[in-house]
């Protein structure tokens, strides 16, 4: 790419506000006029090379450099809607199908994938299940001869609907120990076992490409090359796929806060009370800084996972400490900005009752707030035991820019 | 009444738990069907003499004493669908009719609005004005012969598709203290210059009897008679009106708090993470430990307001302090008991979806938290100025004791 | 008595703020002279019949019945040496002498006891063992012949060097369940074991009545009749001890923070900046009302568990409850006085400083914030185990005024 | 310097932990042995060439550049007496006398002030005054002939008692705007006016060389050269004093939690209740979790506001953000490494008594945290103004990565 990363950010921020904010409304709608708003809006961010442009280049991405795509994701986020305007929205599913999928399916599905003509689902999620203990998952496949025999129940399946195929974690292992018993397959949703039960609206809200879906899985027969990487690799590669994928997911939530900031701000000069406008009010200008210090604060903590992760840490312990800070912060971000616009910022006159609902989702998926909260401790706690070296932050800090 | 205020409680808590509770998903469709069941609903608490518990005897209620019905209210409340189905949702209009309407409106309206044959609104808020500074309401009446002469917008009117008349709270004095320049007035919602412009949803919900709508008043003529009490007492006649009412609501989001701490506990020994069950986790243990003493600290304060009240106190702080810690206790109670259901908390699968986005109002409504914060501050202080005897807890309670 | 209380309330305030604020300052010193104030202090109680309120009259008491004396503790509370001023100090240890000590100790100890002329001590916590868990304490006592020989350390034994004897709690019972192993038994402070190795500030105070000893036992001989109550029995006394102590230790704390309340509120008139009085601020503004709905929610909460109490519930729930939610009001209440006090207030020029690091401590005596958590958690966690009725708030109290 | 900052760092930690940790209890006493231990300290640093890594070269420092010596400061901060032991405590007076002072007193001063064989002292707040607002400040000093005479009372003049030079700001102008009207002016402390009235504790620690004293001046006079830069740019000199040393500051803050957290996760391995180490209590990986995460965001604010200053940035935003958010850390580090330690964390047994104490002040000093929160809102607020830009914490970060 010959413009700098700065460049392409003040290029994905002006079609975020002026082509996909017009638009939302309608995109709600989820009939055919807004199939076709989609469609032309991604074929617009197709025409200003601002299509795909973290996905790696031989599959048809802009091929940006890691950390600068951290970056542009901050701006892709301020709308949900942007994510699949701007095609970045596949970019998990894209590298594991180019990673781990058998050449039948990359030849399949990747082009497609990549240039949005398709959408992937994932089915992870299980009604009976403790989300907090993935351990437990109870969908099955089973080998049959050369066909996968998949059975089990998956929930909160993203998009389901319109999908063209599903990746599904199943228990593919009998007699080793739990993390290493599950795998990923393929499942195309035209199989006949597939079954799309209901959708399960997410306080209150369907629609949009944020659907998710109840999806049994009924004797679903799939080839043995529909396995994703090798057998019982399953959460490894789904950890791979969650690393990087909860820095783009992190920076987003910036975005959306961003937004709530931006619109909090803006409606604190345009209302008065008691004489004086809110944004001369203390308890008005303390929205405002606490909600400055935890943007601020998560954006530095999300930056720094980034950059450990780009020298090749693995940076587990950064990663879980983002995914709780930034989804409270984005919470209370979005509050605060609901609070000052009172009774509006409960309809639909302003974006922030969506984004309030979707936020709450924040604490929950990929794992709870409190499974975080343990295994970061313990990692932490783990460098104390037996005269180990401890956690010093700032040594941490130092080697990494030896 | 016979019954002493611990069986009725008791009644109307089987009556919640066993009539409302599985009637509460057909409730929300808003259909013909949902109007039946309610109807049968209401029938059902009339024949066990549980209707209009609250309501004056000589305007067809059941009369219970103030305290009794505070404790009534906190089980009423565990269903947003049991306030109506037992009559006490026209607790306050009824009493405003009944003390400040003139005699022709009180024929026409009282007897079917304590019946739940008719339904009122209530139109105070307006889309162009800070909620919390009312006196800046611009909506204005203005007497032409005997005729008043309504124009403005309100929003957030509860229920005005559906209801018989609106109270609106109208300017109607002008070169007097703004505080005395209100007046409220009666309009039939089949006046031509009535005009329902939209329902506005609060976090995507509609339906139920808690639609808000905003409302045009386009040269709205009504008799002089339909001034309820006399002329710029509109903020008195509210506050009268808020006062024992800010207490039954108080209750019934203790009564929602129940709800969601009796489904929280329940999960909690229904599901097991990492070979445990999740109640013996100590995360969890803080949330039932938090939770209690909010719900316990919360049902406190209202009850000491309550009693304060019973005793002709106008108990203006102990009221703007039980709205503010009622509101957070209620949103804190049901965030940890969806976010202990994970994902399923978000579905429709438990009434937790929609307690949670009603929760989120009740930091708006009635006034904002901040505008509480700020005058309960400045009561209390007023006692230090001068030499004042100060604000001494336990004093205040040994005088009420006395 | 012939006063009703809320008239010896009246006189215990006026006597802690006219006769013990004014010589808070030379009691801190810990010399000659401050004994013979404190000693004038005792008399003029006496005097004015304000000694030892909450005293059984058949030890010298004034008989105070519980739920009275509760209120009468807030007052006596907001000065730490108000407590041995009014006698109010020796109440725990002075039931224990009377209902557990055998004759000779009762005849040698319970008159000067109650009188103030000796001081009781109590030893419980260890050094090298966790307070959250009592079951681990180290202390032994073996009986040979007709004498307990105890060996073993403790710490924070209140008091310790002036004190005529110590209550030690010692593990006498091998071979039975942890919680029936320990018995308590007096120990005067002239034994020749006794020894106390040195003072432990705690947060850089010594001084007063509130100073702490770490001591040792070696080899300490006393009579088998030293034993406190029955064998195995310690935990059960003590707990005993404890339940009513907790309610005037939660009373007391609100004292301290009726007296912090009202030194910010006093502040915030006197002290301007940038063009208005501090009370004019909002975040001012909100220190008060934040405090104000602490106290009064501790308060309500601590007088709803002393009638529980009154009425023969053992109230663990609720006083766990308390402990807990007073420790952290107490902390908040005092904290913002001091941030409204500036510098100032981290001086001794304010009783701020010392309350400030005496609330630290009630976060961890009496068992560590965290321990009560779990434990109440739990016990209100098995109500819904098994189709148990749960724990319904309302019920819980609608039964209690039945 | 020859040694890159990581191997300095590394060097500076070996030293505090090995040298400055086992002489702190002796350093507390202020005794002639303390003044030689640290005497002998100096030396130590001096020899190892880690005395005054940030002094410039020219004044006899090592001249080591901004941003190393903000990681090198937080090492430092992990023991108050570390500041004094490697000359750090002068950094910001040497600084101002090089850059303002007369010749007369660069020459007198500032070498044996880079030398620690004098220390300076600071006078700025006043008793009568509130801290938030300086401009309100009392003390005059007016010009009579060839010296100024200054007229006030200051407090918290930290090492006022062995100090040999005071730099007092005074109010200099008059019908000027109150920021352009205060002057800062060296007193040596021999002048017969100055006189120290008394040492005021901080939450009861006086000692070492953190002695905070209330000091009247009293016709001081001085020579007009005692002047610091030009007349009424008292505020201005003192900002930029600040504004590095509030980053130095904040660094030192985050060594202090650094020092507290390593204790705790230490203690949570030493320790058991019922049956299981605390480190395996999930209450206890709470207080790891969220001590992490506020060490990691209060350190990345920090060094992000250090970055932009190194660039030529005001950062007066961001500064305002880590004063207010790091001392909240710090303190609450602090506090749960106190709660982990149970009765012995208030004792002198461990740092942790007089960091938690000096941990309160961060709050207060440099300005209370309410000022910060109300002066950084506005200056965000500003931005969105008027159509303006608003505040993109993205674009601000792309922007100083061009």
């Amino acid at each position: 790419m010959e413009k700098n990363w700065q460049e392409v950010r003040k290029e994905v921020k002006k079609f975020v506000e002026e082509e996909v904010y017009p638009a939302e409304p309608a995109l709600q709608k989820r009939d055919e006029e807004s199939k076709k708003i989609m469609s032309d809006l991604m074929q617009k961010a197709k025409d200003q090379s601002l299509w795909a442009l973290g996905h790696p280049k031989d599959i048809g991405g802009e091929g940006m450099p890691f950390m600068e795509y951290v970056y542009i994701n901050e701006v892709v986020g301020r709308s949900s809607s942007a994510m699949v305007a701007l095609g970045t929205h596949s970019l998990q599913d894209s590298i594991m199908l180019r990673e781990y999928a058998s050449e039948k399916w990359r030849d399949k599905y990747l082009e497609p994938l990549v240039q949005g003509e398709i959408f992937p689902s994932f089915g992870m999620t299980e009604p009976d299940v403790s989300s907090s203990d993935p351990t437990q998952l109870e969908t099955t496949a089973v080998l049959e001869g050369d066909e996968w025999v998949i059975n089990g129940k998956k929930w909160f399946t993203s998009g389901a609907a319109g999908a063209a195929y599903t990746t599904v974690m199943c228990k593919t292992e009998v007699d080793v120990p739990s993390h290493g018993a599950f795998s990923m397959i393929i499942v195309p949703t035209d199989n006949p076992g597939y079954k799309i039960l209901r959708e399960t609206p997410v306080l209150g809200m369907q629609g949009g490409h944020g659907g998710h879906y109840e999806v049994a899985y009924e004797n679903v027969r799939v080839p043995k090359e529909n396995l994703l990487g090798p057998r019982g690799q399953g959460f490894i590669i789904a950890q791979k796929r969650l690393g990087p994928g909860r820095i783009f997911h992190c920076m987003r939530w910036l975005g959306q806060a961003q937004r709530a900031f931006d619109l909090m701000c803006l409606r604190l000069h345009e209302r008065e009370a008691f004489g004086s406008p809110l944004a001369d009010k203390q308890l008005m200008q303390k929205f405002v800084f606490d909600s400055a210090c935890e943007i601020q604060a998560s954006r530095q903590l999300t930056l720094d996972a980034a950059k450990r992760i780009d020298q090749g840490d693995d940076a587990r312990i950064e990663i879980g400490m983002i995914k709780v800070v930034g989804a409270s912060m984005l919470h209370n971000v979005i509050d605060r900005a609901i609070q000052v616009h009172g009774a509006k910022g409960l309809t639909d006159d302003t974006p922030l009752s969506q984004m309030y609902r979707h936020a709450r989702e924040a604490r929950i998926y990929d794992g709870p707030d409190e499974v975080h909260v343990q295994s970061v401790a313990r990692r932490i706690l783990k460098n104390y035991q037996n005269n180990g070296a401890g956690w010093d932050f700032g040594e941490r800090d130092a080697s990494l820019m030896n």
